[in-house]
C-alpha cells in the first residue's frame, strides 16, 4: 500500500507537532494501546482489522495495535480479535510504551480508568473513549489535562453511540448558538416505555422482556433511573453551551414509576412518554443568556413530534439552535458495532492528526454560565389524581394552582369507582412551584391519591 | 476579550503551519473575504456580527471581515450588515489581500466563482463555499488546489445546509464502511410532493403554490428537475464512499411527469412518492465493492420509513454503514439562516486551523471505484399501464417479464373506462433490463398506455 494517492498531502508532521510531543511522518504507523476488551473492545479490535486498509489511508499511515489491556489476561489470550497482539493486564505500562500514540479507553466505571486517562494524557498520547461516567464526572481534569499536553480528548461514543451528536456540538454547529438539545439516549428504558406502549404490560413485565432479550443489564439500575441519561445530558449540556456541567448538576428521574395507566392516558391524549434528556439555555425577556440547565425526566411528547415516534431501543437527539433551525438525529444509541463506528470515528481523527498536526476543538467551556438548579426552572405538570367526588371539589383544587399563581391548561374531570379521576394540565411554572402545589394537594382532605405527575415537554 | 479561557490552548500556530502558509498566533484576528451578498450572504454577515465574541473564544482569536465582493456595489453600500467593512466589485483583489486568510464563497454559478476559489486555493487561503454545483462539477481540481497548497476547503452548506452530513461522512463515520446514503435533499421538490399528497392537487397547482410561497424559484428547473438533488448526491457519493463522482455520473429524474393519480396510486399501497438521492456501494456475492453508483429520481418509499414522514420542505438524510447501522439526520435543508449556520461552522473549523494548525480532512478519493452507469444497477419499477380489457391480456403481458428474466412481486388488475388498470410492481433487476420492458410494453398491442413508472426504494 502507498499514500501517493491522486491527493497529495505535502503537509507532514514529522517534526513534531502533536502538542508538545512528537508528530508522526506521512506513512508511518500510529501506534495505539486498547483498554479493555468487553463488546466494544472486542468490536473495535475486529473492525481495525477488517477495515486496516481503508483505515490506513483516511489516516495517512496505518494503525497499529500495540497491546490490549484486560483483568484477565488467561480469559482473552486465544480469542481471533488478539492473534498477534499482546494481551496484558499491566494497563499502565502498555499506556507508557514509546511505540503507543493513541489509548482508547473501554473499561468503564470511573475511578480507575480516570487514573489511566490521565497519566495517558500527561504521557502526550491521545485518548478516545466512550466512557460517558467518566467523561460527565470528570471533564474538567480530563480536558485540562490533555490541553496541557496538548493532545486530543475524543469521547463521540459516550452519548448515543454512532449518532455523531458530540462531534456536531463540537464543529458543526461551532458557529451558531444552541438553544435547547432534548434526546432519547437511553435504549434500555426506550424499549421499555415503547413495549409499555405497544402492548399495554406493566413496566415489570416489560423490563423483564428488555432483560431477556438482552437490552437492560442483570442490574438495570443505571439505565431505569435515568444515571446513564443524566451522564450523556451534562455531556451534551456542556458542548452545546460552552459551559461545565457535571453529572452531579443534572437532575435525574428515572422510569420505575411509570405506570400501564400513565401510558394508556397518554395515548388517550395524543400524547407518548419518553424519558428525555433535556438541556436548556435560559434567557430573560431581552433575549440574555441568564443560564443553562440539564435535566432527565420521563417527559409526555406530544405524538406530532418527531421524539414520539421513536421507538424500540433507538435514540434520537433534537436540537436547536438560533441559525440552523430544528435538527435531528436518528440511529443506534448502543450495541457493540455502533459504539465501535464512534470509537473508530474518533480513532481515526486523533490519528490524523498526530500525521497531519492540529487538535480536535476541545472542550471549551468559555461561556460559563451560571448552571440553574431544576427548581428554579419552568416546567409543566400533567397531574392524575383521585378526588372526593362532592360539589365544589373542582373549584376548591383549581384555587390550590391559582394561589401559587399557577394556570391550567386543561383538566379533565371522570367518574371512577369511589371518587373521580382528575386530570389537570398546567401552564409553564416554575418546578419548584408546582412540586410545592403536588404536595399541598396530596395533603388535601379531597385528595385521596395523586396517581402520577409526569413533566410536559415545556 | 481574553483568550485565557479556564481551558489553556499551549500550542500556537504563529511560527507557519497552515500548509505551506504563515499561521496565526493565539488571539490574532482571522481576516476573511466574503464573496457574494444574496440571502446566505447577508445572514453570513449578520450572524459573524451578532455571534463574535462566541465565535473569537472558539476559535482562540476574532474573525474580521476584511471586504464583501458583489458584482454591484451600489445595490449593497450602506445596508446594515456590511457597515464599517469594504464593498468592492473586485473580488480578485479582495482575495488577493495578504490580510485575508480564508475566503468564502457564495456567488453561486460555476465558471466565475470556480476561478476565483482557484485563485484563492493557491494563494493558501482556505476556501468555505455553499456552492454545490461548483463542487459537484470540479471537486477533483478544486481538492488538488487545496491539498497542493496545504490549506482546507470545505462546504458543509453545499448539502442539505445546516444538516451536518458532509461533516459526518468526513469525520464521525471516518472509521466506518457507508453502504448506502438516501436522502431527500431538495426542499422545494419535497415540498411540492408532500402538497400534492396532502390536498391532491395537481404538479402544476403545487408547483404556483411553492413559487408563491418562495419555496421554488422564478425558473424552478434546477429544482423540479433534480439538478440541485443530483449535485448533492455527486458530493456525498464522493465522501462516503471515497471515490470521485461528478455531476455528469448522477442519473437525474425530476418530478415533472408525477401525477395527482401516481400520488393517490401510492397512498392506496400505503407508500409516498418522494425525490431521493440514492448512493450506493454496489457488492458482488462475496461482499466485495465492485462499484459505487449515484442517482436522483422519484421514489415510492413504504409509510413506514422514516423518509416517508420528512414533510414541507425539510431535508432528511438516511445512512448506512457496517458497523454504525442506519442513521437518520433531519432539518431544514435550504434558507439563508440554515444555510449560513453551515457556512459559520465551517469557517469555525477553518479558523481554527489557522491559528491551531492542522487540515480538516479533505475528500480523499483513493478507494476509487468505477462509477458503474445506472443502466446496469438493480431496480425495482412500479408500473401503471392501461390494457385492453380481454381475457389473456394478463397473462400475455407477464410473459413480457418472465421472457427478460424478470420476476414480479405484487399485479393488480382494476376495471376503468375503456380498458383495465394493470399495476405491476417488479422484482429487483437490472434497470436498463426494466427499461427494455417498458419500451416493449410501450408497443404491445394491448397496452393503451404507460400512465407511470416509478421506481421503488429497492
Amino acid at each position: 500500500m502507498t499514500f501517493s494517492s491522486p491527493q497529495p498531502t505535502p503537509v507532514s508532521n514529522a517534526e513534531g507537532r502533536n502538542g508538545n510531543y512528537p508528530g508522526k511522518g506521512i506513512g508511518e504507523p500510529v501506534g495505539v494501546a486498547v483498554l479493555g476488551k468487553g463488546t466494544v473492545g472486542t468490536e473495535v479490535l475486529r473492525l481495525l482489522a477488517e477495515f486496516s486498509d481503508n483505515l490506513a489511508q483516511r489516516i495517512g499511515g496505518p494503525i497499529e495495535v500495540r497491546g490490549v489491556a484486560v483483568a484477565n489476561v488467561d480469559k482473552h489470550v486465544g480469542s481471533p480479535e488478539v492473534a498477534g497482539i499482546e494481551v496484558t493486564d499491566d494497563a499502565r505500562s502498555l499506556i507508557a510504551r514509546e511505540d503507543v500514540d493513541i489509548v482508547v479507553e473501554l473499561i468503564g466505571g470511573i475511578d480507575y480508568p480516570r487514573e489511566l486517562v490521565l497519566e495517558a494524557l500527561k504521557a502526550g498520547k491521545s485518548v478516545v473513549t466512550a466512557n460517558k461516567a467518566l467523561v460527565a464526572a470528570h471533564a474538567d481534569e480530563l480536558s485540562e489535562a490533555a490541553n496541557d499536553a496538548g493532545v486530543d480528548l475524543y469521547y463521540e461514543a459516550a452519548v448515543a453511540a454512532a449518532i455523531p451528536v458530540v462531534g456536531m456540538l463540537r464543529r458543526s454547529l461551532a458557529g451558531d448558538q444552541v438553544q435547547r438539545i432534548s434526546g432519547i439516549v437511553n435504549g434500555t428504558t426506550n424499549f421499555i416505555l415503547d413495549a409499555m406502549a405497544t402492548t399495554g404490560m406493566s413496566y415489570a413485565d416489560a423490563l423483564a422482556e428488555a432483560t431477556r432479550l438482552g437490552y437492560a443489564e442483570a442490574d438495570p439500575t443505571a439505565d431505569v433511573e435515568g444515571h446513564d441519561a443524566a451522564s450523556k445530558a451534562a455531556i451534551l449540556a456542556s458542548m452545546g453551551f460552552h459551559t461545565r456541567v457535571t453529572y452531579d448538576d443534572v437532575y435525574c428521574e428515572g422510569i420505575t414509576k411509570i405506570t400501564a395507566e400513565d401510558i394508556d392516558a397518554a395515548r388517550q391524549s395524543n400524547q407518548t412518554i419518553k424519558l428525555l434528556a433535556i438541556c436548556e439555555r435560559l434567557v430573560d425577556a431581552s433575549g440574555e443568556t441568564t443560564g443553562v440547565n440539564a435535566r432527565v425526566h420521563p417527559t409526555l411528547v406530544p405524538n406530532e413530534h418527531p421524539l414520539a415516534t421513536v421507538d424500540k431501543s433507538y435514540n434520537a437527539i433534537f436540537v436547536e439552535a438560533e441559525a440552523a433551525g430544528r435538527l435531528m438525529f436518528y440511529g443506534n444509541g448502543a450495541g457493540g458495532a455502533p459504539t465501535a463506528s464512534a470509537v473508530l470515528g474518533d480513532l481515526v481523527g486523533a490519528a490524523r492528526n498526530k500525521i497531519h498536526g492540529g487538535r480536535a476543538p476541545a472542550e471549551n467551556p468559555y461561556a460559563n454560565y451560571p448552571v440553574v438548579a431544576f427548581g428554579e426552572v419552568d416546567t409543566r405538570y400533567h397531574i392524575n389524581m383521585t378526588v372526593n367526588d362532592r360539589i365544589g371539589v373542582l373549584a376548591d383544587l383549581a384555587r390550590t394552582f391559582s394561589e401559587s399563581g399557577v394556570s391550567l391548561s386543561a383538566v379533565r374531570q371522570e367518574e371512577s369507582g369511589d371518587g373521580a379521576h382528575l386530570i389537570v394540565v398546567t401552564h409553564a411554572a416554575q418546578e419548584k412551584r408546582l412540586q410545592g402545589i403536588v404536595d399541598k394537594l396530596a395533603g388535601h382532605a379531597d385528595v385521596q391519591a395523586i396517581n402520577s405527575v409526569i413533566r410536559l415537554d415545556a
